[in-house]
C-alpha cells in the first residue's frame, strides 16, 4: 500500500526537540515565521521514524518560535505517537476531508510567511496551505532546509558506507554472470535481485543498464528487446539504500573487446574522474569542481559528448545539494558527500560514465567507492 | 541515479497524438487554456516512454487548443527523441538553470490557465511557473487528469493481472518459509526477494509486514526486533509492479494458533470484504460500497478497532482514484479497479486486513487477486 520508500534510521544522537531546534534556526535566519516538513528525506530524520504521505497530506510544522505543530492523516496517528511529538496534533478523516484540519493548523499558528521544501511538498499541499490562510506567503526553502543535511554525520556516513559496501558486491556478483546474448532487461532484473540478496533494506533507486547504443543514454532504461553482444559497452549505474542512506556507483565495461575509440573514451572519462578526487577538498566551491573535472573532458577529442555535470550530493536522498557544476560557487565543508560521475555520450555509438561517491575531508577527501575502475574487458 | 520508478508500458494501441488529443479535451471541459503533465504515471501514459523527475523539472502542455510544448532536461533530450513528440521542446542545461526556458515556454504558450496534478507537481515547478508568468491561474486538476486512467482497458487489466499473480505467487512462498523466531524485517526482505524472482520489474511500494502488535498500525514498518511468536497476527501487504501496473494485496495469518478473538475480528473482516463483492457492480457509488463494507464492522462488537475506509483505485498508482469513502459519491463504471480492504486494528492488540483488488463489470464485478482468505493457521 505505501508507496513511499522507507527504513529505520539510525542516528538517535539528539533528541527530538533538538533536531526540531534546527529547523526553526532555519526558519529564524531565512525572516519566515515557520518552516513546514512534509515526509520525504528532511522529515524521516526530523523525526526518525518514517512516514510516507501520497494522497493525504502530512506535515510538520516548526515555528521560529514558539511550540511546533503537526497535521496527521487519522489512521497514522497510532504511528505518529511512536515520534514522541509534544506539539499539537490536527488530525483528519478520509471520509472528512482535510480543509478543517488545515485550517485549525493555521488558526493556531497564527504565521504569515511559511518556508517549505520546494523539492518534495506538492502542489495540493500547497494549494491546502493557501486555501486555510489566502495571504500566507509561501516560500521555497528547500536549499535551507536540506542544507541541513549536507554535513553527515559519523553515523551518516557509517550508513552510506554499508550502502555502497552491499552496491559493490551487488555489481561484483551480476559482472560474473554476464553472458552475450543476454537482454538489457535481464541483466537488470539480476541486479536489482542481487541488490537485496547482498542486503539491501531497498533499491536506492530504478537502476540503469544500458548497453551498445542504449548507454549514449544518461538515463536509459533497460531494454527487454536488446541482446547485448561483442564489443558493447556496458553500463550499469546502481545502488542500494540502507539505514535510510542511498548509495549511487556506475561502472561501465565492454564485452569481449573495446575498440581504440572505447579504450580512448574509457580513458578520457577516468581521467576526468581521478581530477575530481585531486582538487575536492573542504574550501573548494561546486564549480571548482566542476570546471576542473569537465576541464578534462573539454580538452579531450571528445569535447562534443558532454551531456552532464559531474554530480549531486548524496545522502538520504539520490539527489540532493551541493550539485557539481559550473556557477554553483557554494563552498565545499568537511563532511559533505557528492558524486564524481563524469561520463561522454555520443548518440548512436556509445557512452561511458565512471561514478563514485566521495566524502570530502579538511585535507582533502576520500573515495567511499572501492570498485576498480581501470578498464575492464568481460571475457563472456 | 534515478528515484523515479519506472517501467515499459504495453498499450500502443493509439498514438501519441490520439493520447494527447485526450487531455486537451481535459483542458477544455476545465474551462483552463491547457493541462500540464508532470513525470508520474499520467505523464508515462501519455508518452508511452518512462521518464524520472527529481531536481530537475520536466513538464508537457498540452493546450485545449494548439500544438502541445514540452520542457525538457537537456540531458533527457536524446532519450525524450524516442517519444516521437512533434511539439516545440525548450531545454535547459544545469548550469544554466531553468527559468529561460520557463519563460520562453510561457511566451509561446501566451495561457492564462494551468490545469495540473496537483498530488504529483511539486512546488519548485509550480514557483517556477508563477516567476514566468506571475498571473497565470494554475488550477489543481488531479481528479480530471488522472481520471483519464479510472477506466482501465483490457492492456490494463491483463498487466494488472500479471502484476497480481507475481505477488500471489511470493506471497505464497515467503508463507511456505515463514518460522517462529524470524524478525519482521526478515520476512519482509524474502519478500521483496521473492517478488523479484516471481518476474516483478519492481515493487509497487514497500512491502508491509507487521506481527502481534505491530499488526495494530495499518502502516507499520517492519522491525528488526521483533521475532515473531506463536499466536501473532502476521499481516502482509505486498504488491509487484510489471508494464508499469501496481498490484495491491494483503492477507492476514494467525502463527501456530488463534485465539477466539482472533477467528472473530478475523471473521468479521472477511464479511466485510465479502460484502464488497456483493455490491459493487458498475452504476454504484465509491460511497454506497464503503457503506456496506464498513457497514458490516460497525454492526460488529469491534466497531471501535475500524481505522481505515474500504479502500482506493489502483493502475499505474498504488493509491488513485476513485477512493472508496463515504462522502465519495462518484458513480463507477465498468472498468474501475479498486482495492477491497477492510481492516480492523486494536492497538497493543493486533490488526486484521484482507484486501483483494476488483474489477468492476456491468453486472457485478470480479476478484484480480485468487489468493485464499480462509482463516488460515500456520503451523512453524
Amino acid at each position: 500500500m505505501p508507496p513511499y520508500s522507507c527504513c529505520w534510521i539510525s542516528d538517535l544522537s539528539q533528541s527530538l526537540n533538538d533536531r526540531l531546534s534546527a529547523y526553526a534556526a532555519v526558519a529564524a535566519d531565512l525572516g519566515v515565521d515557520a518552516v513546514a516538513l512534509v515526509p520525504g528525506p528532511n522529515f524521516t530524520r526530523a523525526v526518525i521514524h518514517p512516514f510516507m504521505s501520497h494522497e493525504r497530506p502530512f506535515m510538520l510544522v516548526i515555528p521560529a518560535k514558539g511550540d511546533p505543530a503537526a497535521l496527521v492523516p487519522n489512521l497514522e496517528l497510532r504511528s505518529w505517537d511512536l515520534v514522541g511529538f509534544e506539539g499539537k496534533v490536527f488530525d483528519w478523516r478520509d471520509q472528512d476531508g482535510h480543509d478543517a484540519a488545515f485550517s485549525e493548523l493555521m488558526a493556531h499558528l497564527q504565521i504569515g510567511s511559511l518556508g517549505v521544501e520546494g523539492q518534495v511538498m506538492r502542489v495540493f499541499v500547497h494549494h491546502a496551505l493557501q486555501k486555510a490562510r489566502p495571504n500566507l506567503r509561501i516560500v521555497d526553502a528547500e536549499n535551507e532546509i536540506s542544507g541541513l543535511r549536507m554535513i553527515k554525520t559519523p553515523e551518516d556516513i557509517a550508513a552510506l558506507q554499508e550502502a555502497i559496501d552491499i552496491s559493490e558486491r551487488a555489481l561484483a556478483r551480476v559482472l560474473d554472470g554476464v553472458r552475450l546474448g543476454q537482454t538489457e532487461k535481464e541483466i537488470e532484473q539480476s541486479l536489482i535481485q542481487a541488490l537485496f540478496a547482498e542486503g539491501a533494506e531497498d533499491q536506492a533507486f530504478h537502476p540503469i543498464v544500458a548497453a551498445g547504443d542504449g548507454s549514449a543514454r544518461p538515463h536509459a532504461k533497460a531494454r527487454a528487446d536488446y541482446a547485448v553482444k561483442s564489443g558493447d559497452a556496458l553500463l550499469l549505474d546502481l545502488g542500494a539504500r540502507k539505514h535510510g542512506f542511498a548509495a549511487d556507483i556506475t561502472r561501465t565495461v565492454f564485452l569481449d573487446h573495446a575498440t581504440d575509440e572505447a579504450q580512448a573514451v574509457y580513458d578520457t572519462v577516468l581521467r576526468a574522474n581521478q581530477k575530481g578526487f585531486e582538487v575536492a577538498r573542504a574550501g573548494v566551491t561546486a564549480h571548482q569542481i566542476d570546471d576542473a573535472v569537465i576541464g578534462v573532458l573539454e580538452a579531450s577529442p571528445y569535447s562534443d559528448r558532454i551531456r552532464t555535470k559531474t554530480g549531486h550530493g548524496l545522502g538520504r536522498d539520490v539527489h540532493e545539494a551541493p550539485y557539481i557544476m559550473r556557477g554553483n560557487h557554494m563552498v565545499l565543508p568537511a563532511g559533505t558527500v557528492f558524486t564524481n560521475e563524469p561520463g561522454l555520450y555520443q548518440i548512436d555509438n556509445f557512452g561511458v560514465r565512471i561514478e563514485d561517491d566521495v566524502l570530502i575531508t579538511d585535507g582533502g577527501c576520500t573515495s567511499l567507492t572501492h570498485f576498480p575502475k581501470e578498464l575492464t574487458v568481460l571475457s563472456c
